[in-house]
């Protein structure tokens, strides 16, 4: 074909190519992995929902009526859900203390890391998505730890939280980095950085990863939680980094940050912001449409069209 | 859901419900046009593939190895291939005349008019694309025209063509302005702009918008050329406007022009220059995703979630 003339999609093909080592590469089985959980930190009037939604839309995922399982089954993708702590387990409020212990921290990604092994051994394509009100705060908290950029830079609005809210969620993240990261952010340990200021479903995410790079999965992040989780993922496991894709670009301020330090330029830029995946499950039929095109294509050579002199 | 959540997407099924008329609007069935033709001016060297290509490509179209047959298979779309005049039937050198007559500009409309209301009727979202050695050129020339930009401004490198062919095809623009529309470009007419300066597969895709359009079909444009032929459409019938959605935007200078003249803000930003319908078509499963969203998902309120006080 004309040199280029395919942009990213070729890139994808490649990375597709790379990841399952193959020159003929799939984009399906596809899954999306939706994981929810609630944060304590969600007490603070930092969501413009209250907290039994994370359970609401929990049971929304499993009867089949949310966005994400309508986008999935466009895209011929299997949807996982997991309650990974949802109320009355969710995290301790980390404005007060941590928000998880260390060791319930490995836990939970150890736990996500068998589910992806039994569960979803046979998926080459896999998709993260998630549910938790309160999740983009934890996630502005660690994106400030991870990055070191300032609270009000990564701090957005998450499903829509007034003036008031906005100004309450950066107080709520300065005073935790304060308190957990009172001498600076230095050199993080991702699973530290977790268990002060983490939540379930994203430790979930963590593990999710791990064990979907480990089998040559594509891992496909939908917006910033997961994009967060992927990030922390690599500081883990900086092979894992070559297994990612960014679905889109969420309109969460803290999502660009995390993808300019990830280095990846997400497929699809449509303002969206509503989490469960649904990004990612958008983004499927571009990746399984590049692995056909890698597979399927005929070369101009094959086809008997004539090169450039 | 939350406010504004899904961004794009919802602008997109809103746009369907306008055009199919309907609170459940549906992204199937979905076709793909491939309109091919031949251009005179290609023997200015204008191109970086020599003008048979053209022809071997609708070979491969129509044998189903093709990039567009690929994709178009990946979103469950039909391709209807057809040759609007591959060489020795291809326009004149603009060059040095009118690239047809306005008689033929009218027949190439009339003629995928008809084959949109015969072999496509039942369709429901129409992707637009086009295969023809030497058609950016024409493009420039009628994007030059309809927007009065500079040729410099709105000439890309087609599929690849190297510095010197660049500043050939500019100057060859140039040219073409000077000798069609010696009194400047006022108030082009579309159907003398295609005349002197067009294609028989653009006038093809003016008349194939046109009939969509008048149908209720979603009109996906793929890159600059059907983009350009989408601008005509609307010159012709405003109407059409409220029909079309940017599949993606192509690294072609005047593609961008185009865009924002017709105010679409396009879906995919993936850097592709293949044009034969391809963008168009990797933008389908968005449409069908979109429409799925409209039908099938469950409010707040049927889900049992509760909204925000």
């Amino acid at each position: 074909m004309p040199t280029g003339a395919l942009g990213r999609l070729l890139d994808l093909g490649q990375q597709l190519c790379a990841v399952q080592e193959t020159l003929q590469p799939v984009g399906e089985p596809a899954a999306v992995l939706v994981l929810a959980a609630d944060h304590g930190v969600a007490a603070e009037g930092v969501s413009a929902y209250p907290q039994e939604v994370t359970g609401q839309m929990l049971a929304n995922f499993q009867t089949g009526g949310a966005a994400i399982n309508v986008l999935a089954r466009r895209a011929g993708a299997r949807v996982v859900v997991v309650d990974m702590g949802v109320q009355p387990r969710g995290t301790a409020n980390f404005l007060h203390g941590p928000a998880m212990t260390h060791e319930q921290a490995l836990q939970a990604s150890a736990r996500s890391r068998q589910i992806v092994a039994e569960k979803l051994g046979d998926i080459r394509v896999l998709a993260l998505g998630e549910m938790g009100i309160g999740n983009t705060t934890s996630a502005s908290a660690m994106t400030a730890v991870l990055t070191g950029l300032p609270a009000a830079e990564v701090t957005g609005r998450g499903t829509g939280v007034d003036d008031a809210g906005w100004r309450r969620k950066i107080d709520v993240v300065e005073q935790a980095l304060r308190r957990h990261f009172p001498r600076g952010i230095g050199d993080a340990d991702p699973i530290a950085v977790l268990s002060a200021v983490g939540g379930f479903e994203i430790a979930g995410l963590v593990g999710a990863a791990l064990e979907a790079a480990s089998r040559r999965m594509l891992i496909v992040l939908d917006g910033f939680i997961s994009s967060v989780a992927g990030l922390l993922a690599v500081r883990l496991e900086p092979n894992v980094r070559g297994y990612l894709v960014a679905a889109h670009r969420s309109v969460e301020a803290g999502h660009r940050a995390v993808l300019q330090t990830l280095e990846l330029n997400p497929l699809l830029d449509l303002s969206l912001r509503l989490g469960e995946g649904s990004g990612a499950a958008l983004a499927l039929p571009l990746i399984a449409g590049a692995a056909d095109i890698m597979r399927d294509m005929a070369t101009f050579d094959s086809a008997g069209v004539r090169d450039r002199e």
